[in-house]
């Protein structure tokens, strides 16, 4: 076992704070990380907030870990010391169902093992603990390369907000010319917009602020439409073949839904914590449309969209944080005032 | 100008009484028909009754129409005299829309023509009148022909209860194999059980009543889970590819989205008056479903549907009706007292 520096909650209102957390010594399958980097995603916020549900505190949040290869078990093939590398949303899952032997290890029958505040069942059953950590040890099949070249700390939020919106475009077989719209420009929009135009689609952004279309350009989207506005949402009416909609806040898809083409899907990425307003079955049934979710990605696929994203030179746009900023930035989070990822320098633990 | 004898609602209390329509004189592309049998839809009855928004009386519902070809127009190709023949849910469409030019004239942008109540465009914006009548004119790339040997009474519900069913099952490309569930054992659903076994699909049946149990196995259904038995439910769990959706009653689609596997569809096919309770996104979210709906099918789609009945040794299980009994089964209808269908019988008007 090994001790190593982390920041924690005790509770759903304590913030975070200076801890250590033990790191089980590698097994033959394992791969210990020294951690540089940790994106925040909005989930850590819910789940430290118990906002989802009672959390197991103490806990360490973070699932966009990036960082170099420290030691690797006797039987580990992938991996060799001193690579860069990444671990999202999970760090284990059962293997044998059907959804693990097809490479969607998220879907895993008997629930994925999250990367923190999970039961690792295949470790004794210690509640796993995140990336606001110097170093986490993890099974090699859960573990990703880090493509050469490609900015480490800007890597990060990929391994979460980049797989969880590259998974559904490649789902829905976005091609060249598709027009695909993005709903929110925060962590997931942002990625959203870079990843559908680099699959050659036309990429129209929703925002509830006029003020973020002059962003959403920059990000390359080809249009803006302020969803308050009744007659800019008329306007695209009928125009876009899928939405992500990345926004984990309430709010009534129907005005979107109106925005879909014929076969057109709105797929939910994010889960708010209160129940949703009705999606009207007649705008389903009158244009064949589909309201979908979808999960993360799995972990082949996640290799897949990094190499993807370093092909084209795709990243996150990223506000480096130090350890001691972290509830401001939580608080910053949820007031949406981040461009568009905060990601945590482990060096300031 | 023909006058031809009808049954219409005057008003939503009225029921329906006897009365007569003008059906144009057949144009260069028209078909005449004389209908010997028209089905009885709960489109039919939510229509008369004004409960999907107030309707143009006087009006002749009916949209399961078959009969035979009693004159054509001097360009018609497809039809001769004497031909049986069926004509569905649309009358007439754009024409020259992607979802028209691409045999989806169900989701015309424009809007589809319906059978009745509709405003038909490219005829002198009249109200169009349906088939609890004597004899239709309509164009013939809105008329389909019934195949040799298929009984024309239990033909009738093909032309919308079958290809309601039939074209989300083709959509989703159901396989030999799959497992397909079916909520609701009417009109809708009963096809939906017939054309899902013919696909080659295992198939569940959803009912809340206990009593229809052997109905639901002789019809061909696999299982028969009691959608108000919890255990029965739990039972179902994450076993089925996609699930019909027929009831057209406000209902909790949440249990039903359990019984769904990974990349599962939920498609509703009725659409119920009032609002329905939301659907949870994290669901959709964590198995990757999708909520969708479907609206009748294309012209050539029907076609297709009615020569894949045939071959299959599939038609309505029907009850026939005369006209004066028709309030009477429209309150059995609502009711559910009807297995499956009921068909008028136009001779009788």
């Amino acid at each position: 076992m090994t001790q190593v520096k982390a920041y924690s909650a005790a509770s759903a209102t304590s913030g975070l704070r200076p801890d250590t957390v033990e790191r089980r010594a590698p097994g033959p399958h394992d791969v210990a990380i020294d951690i540089a980097f940790c994106g925040l995603c909005h989930s850590d916020v819910h789940t430290i907030r118990s906002e989802w549900g009672p959390a197991k505190y103490p806990l360490v949040p973070g699932h966009e870990i990036v960082g170099v290869v420290s030691r690797v078990g006797d039987s580990v093939e992938g991996f060799t010391v001193g690579q860069r590398v990444g671990v999202g949303c999970m760090v284990d899952s059962c293997r044998e169902c059907d959804s693990c032997l097809e490479g969607f290890e998220q879907y895993c029958e008997a629930g994925n093992v999250g990367t923190y505040g999970a039961v690792d069942r295949r470790n004794g059953d210690v509640i796993t603990q995140g990336g606001y950590s110097q170093g986490i040890v993890v099974d090699e099949n859960y573990v990703v390369h880090i493509p050469e070249g490609m900015d480490p700390a800007a890597a990060a939020p990929l391994l979460c907000a980049g797989v969880t919106t590259y998974s559904p475009l490649r789902y829905l077989d976005v091609q060249e010319g598709d027009a695909i719209g993005v709903i929110g420009l925060g962590g997931l929009g942002h990625m959203g917009v870079k990843i559908a135009k680099a699959l050659g689609a036309t990429v129209t952004v929703f925002t509830t602020s006029p003020a973020k279309a002059p962003e959403a350009l920059a990000l390359g989207a080809d249009t803006v439409v302020v969803s308050s506005d009744p007659a800019a949402m008329a306007s695209a009416k009928g125009s876009l073949n899928a939405i992500l909609d990345t926004v984990a806040a309430v709010h009534d898809l129907n005005p979107y839904l109106r925005t879909l083409a014929r076969d057109g899907a709105l797929i939910q990425l994010g889960l708010p914590s209160e129940k949703m307003p009705p999606v009207d079955p007649g705008q389903l049934i009158r244009r064949r449309l589909a309201y979908g979710g979808s999960l993360i990605g799995g972990i082949a696929e996640t290799q897949e969209m990094l190499d993807f994203c370093a092909e084209h030179g795709i990243a996150s746009d990223i506000e480096m944080v130090t350890a001691a900023e972290l509830d401001q930035a939580y608080d910053r989070m949820v007031a949406g005032d981040v461009k568009y990822r905060f990601v945590l320098d482990v060096a300031t633990l």
